[in-house]
């Protein structure tokens, strides 16, 4: 991973995402599943801008885990929405960490269809053992850090 | 859907379930959005136990919608276990109910995967205005009945 | 695996298969995707059928590698349908074999949704290097030898 | 959708793709069904260049459905993987149209993972009714008309 001093000022980003067929059910809606791969697509682009790419997971086996899940659905996406999802971490412990999700309809950020807080432990595959959150995290956003 | 006097006695169900190549991912495991197919193979069984099938849905719009999802991973599951859905119906509001799952190896109960609390809104299509739950389940389940 | 004399006479497996919400999309029938799923359990019961279980491939490392798939939609399945994939073993080349499957509406078979033909290579993981269909499999369907 | 003299010259698209960990599997590759929600994000996307957007579609109920598919898998995808996926219309019958994909690493067009052949239909939602395919297109690429 690359140095705290690479690393944006805030860990946050903000990725666009198109409805597609395979992610609607018959309800003429997004279906409540889908939108967590949409969640894991905005992860992985996060976690990537902040230095730990799928490319970087796949070489050292050092991986983040999904440990828990909120999410609250507030409004059905539909078919050909061009949606946007902020994705930010949120808070640092010693081995779990703590990202936020919103997805909104482009142009209108009022439209709010989820929120979702997910909790992530870091894992050393094969042996699935917990290892420390990255320490240039901790370096880069000290005030996220909480004991 | 049925009179409340054809539900069984406890709105509870046991739910056997397999895993399959495209249930797991390149971590060696389940991935964590297939839990959630599988919570909600067996959130439809357990609505169909309780008079509320797929195809009464599908005929007369009216269904239940997730409003919120919480899900704690706790083990993962891997390709070729045999696992067991307990889905249960916890708390019903006037609109609004909830459902708990925990799914366990099979033969194992010590083994828990996951936990997950849904809360479920009763929906009519297309319009996709909240209706109350089921008069039938408040009628069967008083206990569960909450204001 | 078992030996050859231990497997059915006929390499036939008939699967029953629901359709749930997440097997739908906003056309209000099955999504093309979703059907090879529902093929991809019946391959998977037929596979242990005949000696050669998900949790033997986990343990073994040896797997079927879906090399091609040709499927054809024939009519759209919908929520709530009760279905029946009949899985079929019908060609055994070197290293290469083929199966058949054809998805037909329980009870009522001449409505049929798919038919499917897949071709799948042996591999040994992690290596991926390709390996012989199963002897049994040979010594079991000779019929189905081809060279 | 728009006239026949503003569409592209050429009805091909690349569009890039990443592999995320819900597209891979236990065997530590791209899962088979996975290079289909690919297919069909690269086959939305050529569509909307061609005129045909998702969100037309969405408003009109006149969509294209997926006939037959027929994909080679050549050799596997991973994690991290950088993609393109070439999408091209070849063939324009009176209802059926034929699209081909080629999905290649990112920088290495002869690494060549998968290609595939999906004959499409129109249809008019909710009927089902098979409709003609676009007279735009049949205007602008007169040269893939067939009987």
């Amino acid at each position: 991973m690359e140095s705290a001093a690479a690393l944006p000022s805030a860990p946050r980003l903000i990725v666009p995402m198109e409805v597609y067929y395979f992610d609607t059910d018959a309800g003429g809606v997004v279906h409540n599943v889908a939108y967590l791969r949409m969640v894991e697509i905005a992860r992985s682009q996060l976690a990537a801008a902040l230095g730990w790419s799928l490319g970087e997971m796949n070489r050292t086996g050092l991986v983040p885990v999904v440990a828990r899940t909120e999410i609250d659905y507030l409004r059905p996406a539909r078919l050909g929405d061009s949606l946007l999802i902020a994705a930010e971490l949120i808070e640092l412990e010693k081995v779990r960490f703590r990202l936020r999700f919103e997805m909104t309809l482009a142009g209108k950020p009022e439209v709010i269809f989820i929120r979702c807080v997910q909790t992530m432990v870091t894992v050393q595959l094969p042996s699935g053992r917990p290892q420390r959150a990255p320490a240039t995290w901790r370096e880069a956003f000290p005030q996220l850090v909480t004991p």
